[in-house]
């Protein structure tokens, strides 16, 4: 058995976007009791990640680190286009990766208890970011 | 054909412990000759990296690597509730990954001669860390 | 329905090199309308990465962006059997993954506009690079 289905979220600017319901109410829809979720954003300055759901400063933490090592208008990068933010932005989702798979058991994502799945916008304006989400099993 | 099954691994704190074996048992158990073979951990401070297998000095410069871009106790991070640790094993493990995928072929997770599959502790303390095998083919 | 094949690619040492097209001629030849595609790398120092495809001087940047953060010869690492080179490529292979997976839909994998498939060889010199493409679905 296969199902695929896609949406889109609206960003608002660079943060995080949790996105495990959207995930879970696909696979619980599916019927697949026994398979794998996989997750994919069709870009290349937004990225997926699995992340601590309880404390929003991890994910502040995180914005933090990342303006560490890849900051905006760093006079490294030669690739400037879209601005200060663009190179950051394909860095950032390089390292961190436009998909992530998850075990489904049970008709459900099995997630651990502080794994949520979070759509992480690089960019410093909002986007409309695309993501498919494909179930395979049984 | 699909086969899940879990495991789990008592970590003695921060370092690497290869889990190869396990995860290949698994997957020439169940029969599939042709596939995927996907392996999770249900953490948030736990990671599953491919690393060479041969020279243990390798893992040991990952961690020398990793405190010098996400060090203990950074005055960077916010997020410290569980202690220095805790927001550099959130880091850590989203750079590397809670899970990842190797093809099944011949019935084997068909990896290269240097590669091992190594669950990743990054809290300083020892954990139980809790592993999905899920492989799909035919 | 699924189907697995092999290919091989000469690096001339490092630097990106585009698959986008020998991947997608296996999709596609597949058959398979609805699934996944897992490409794979069975080494240790050479990634898969989903980049920016239009401009080159995003990859340059990447290479500059990795030589600042894992430079060759760095005296933190203790691994260098084969050379400065040795251990800033586990690293950098460690950080942006060996394996990734792709959505395929009506017969093609999904990729964004802007997205291409690209090997990533770490090592100073050319090694050749065994990848394995693995379509499942329907």
């Amino acid at each position: 058995m296969i199902e695929q289905q896609q949406f889109s979220i609206s960003t608002r600017g660079r943060g995080t976007y949790d996105i495990t319901r959207e995930v879970q109410k696909i696979a619980q829809q599916s019927g697949i009791q026994t398979g794998l979720c996989h997750v994919f954003t069709h870009h290349t300055s937004a990225s997926l990640i699995l992340c601590e759901n309880a404390d929003p400063t991890v994910r502040g933490d995180l914005e933090r680190f990342m303006a560490r090592i890849a900051p905006d208008g760093d006079p490294l990068f030669q690739h400037a286009d879209e601005g200060p933010d663009d190179m950051p932005a394909h860095i950032r989702s390089i390292l961190t990766n436009m998909d992530l798979t998850v075990p489904v058991t049970s008709g459900r994502c099995a997630l651990g208890t502080w794994q949520g799945i979070y759509l992480w916008e690089h960019r410093a304006h909002g986007h409309s970011r695309r993501v498919t989400v494909t179930i395979q099993g049984e």
